[in-house]
């Protein structure tokens, strides 16, 4: 919650994660929140800040339409450098632009509405899965944010494979397991399609929506997929592992490089301060017991 | 000329120019070309092969439609490894795709036709060149390939002034000079337009066709174009510097990385052998003194 003395700013963020250690701050690593929290300290003369974000994404995921948060003194906001001219907003955008690095951009800075909580209010995050089948396609530009894969794919039934994991359901079987922590998530969208235009043309495209992702799930999804899309498992098997609850050592955790976080959605301004109390409460009726760790890994992506 | 002795090879190509030190091989440096004949020797089992290509991209340049030739032994050819099963010029794709770095791919192989030379034969090469001047567009997945650009872009002046350098003239204003090369290129597209979709939505895109193009040419205009883009010059401007023939201090060379060879463009099966004597003749008639360096300097773009 940003409190009275402090004004929560929404970040829009885009990131290549070639080269970042995932999003969460580690010891040593290079890390996005990282790079950005000190960007920021810089910009605003603090000394420390904390940046909360609506996709903890995994060392080698991109994002073009990450949400993040940041709570700032007022005092500070209204001592930013060159406001009179330009809006703060306008300000940090420019400055940021300078000090981030290549790989990182914050697209827009905002002040956040009344009740907005980059990880809680978000009702959505969709993701994107690249895939290049063809050989003929792979394009060297893209290479850091498309799989190449060497086996044709049957997109055809990598769809109809996995129109049977839609809807709530516990998706131990792909994901990571943490101590206490629920694997019950609703998975909203999982299509497959090899894109006709636009600038995937000819690839075998997984578009991949969620309230919430739990660890690797994305990826362990994407894995079943292309095992039915080479032929290799039955249309069914990625629903049989589903009921198995069990996470099945012949299912593979795809490469990160093709995975986009692509956009995160929030609900009317009116209607955020209610979602992300509404949030915190399903986590926390979910297991009182293993809360902290539950909401840890509640905006714990792919 | 491919000899009786020998098959020649078309080689349709696509590379990410950013590590590479631009396509003629040179010692120690990394280009594309020495890394190119260095797998296509190790997959033919040769000591030692020369590729011709169409369009010579300098230092930093991308392409995505390269066209190169080489001419193999007929012995080596037929003893492809491999070929009883598929076609050599499959196999040879799939493994120069296991050769080749992740920066360059070789997306087709074919026995050219009678009379085809990546070089001479072509009729046209066409570059794009993209820039961002939106910081809410900044894609950091896109990058190595697009400049971003911190002044705003009036793309209505900037094709415009484009317009005024249309056809056949002596670019020597917008070419690094060699000696006794020409400088006469038929300039036959140069638009500017701000991308409405497709995978450059809001993008200030050009498209830049020629017959041939002389060193550093593209850029060159590409940096006219931007100084009146933001204003800083007057849409005759880059008239004016042609008219002058002489380089401009005040013109700037744009960084490599916003440009891309996208399609090297050839006449029908049947025409190939004339269109390369033509070119060939042409070029000699410009100037039988320094015909050599001039043949050098043919197919130099950018």
């Amino acid at each position: 919650m940003s409190g009275v003395n402090t004004v929560r700013l929404r970040l829009d963020l885009a990131y290549d994660g070639t080269r970042f250690a995932g999003w969460a701050v580690q010891p040593v690593l290079r890390t996005v929140q990282g790079v950005l929290e000190e960007a920021l300290a810089t910009v605003l003369h603090l000394d420390h800040l904390r940046v909360t974000v609506a996709g903890r994404t995994d060392a080698g995921v991109h994002a073009r339409g990450q949400v993040a948060h940041v709570d700032v003194p007022v005092d500070t906001w209204l001592a930013v450098p060159g406001r009179s001219a330009r809006s703060a907003e306008d300000v940090l955008v420019t400055r940021l632009g300078g000090l981030l690095p290549p790989d990182v951009v914050a697209h827009r800075v905002s002040v956040a509405p009344p009740g907005f909580d980059a990880r809680f209010s978000a009702l959505r995050r969709r993701y994107v899965y690249r895939v290049c089948d063809d050989p003929t396609l792979r394009d060297p530009l893209r290479r850091a944010h498309v799989l190449w894969h060497s086996h044709r794919l049957d997109d055809g039934a990598m769809d109809a494979a996995a129109r049977a994991l839609l809807g709530r359901h516990d998706f131990a079987a792909f994901c990571k397991p943490r101590v206490g922590a629920t694997t019950i998530r609703t998975l909203e969208v999982l299509t497959w399609e090899r894109a006709v235009d636009g600038p995937d043309a000819g690839l075998v495209v997984a578009h991949v929506q969620a309230d919430a992702f739990c660890h690797s799930m994305v990826r362990a999804l994407v894995g079943a997929s292309l095992a039915v899309g080479e032929g290799r498992r039955e249309v069914r098997w990625p629903a049989d592992l589903l009921a198995g609850r069990q996470r099945d050592p012949g299912n593979v955790v795809v490469p990160a490089l093709g995975l986009t976080l692509e956009e995160v959605t929030y609900p009317p301004d009116g209607e955020l301060a209610a979602r992300a109390e509404r949030t915190r409460a399903i986590r926390s009726a979910e297991d009182v017991d293993s809360l902290r760790r539950d909401l840890d890994a509640a905006s714990e992506p792919c």
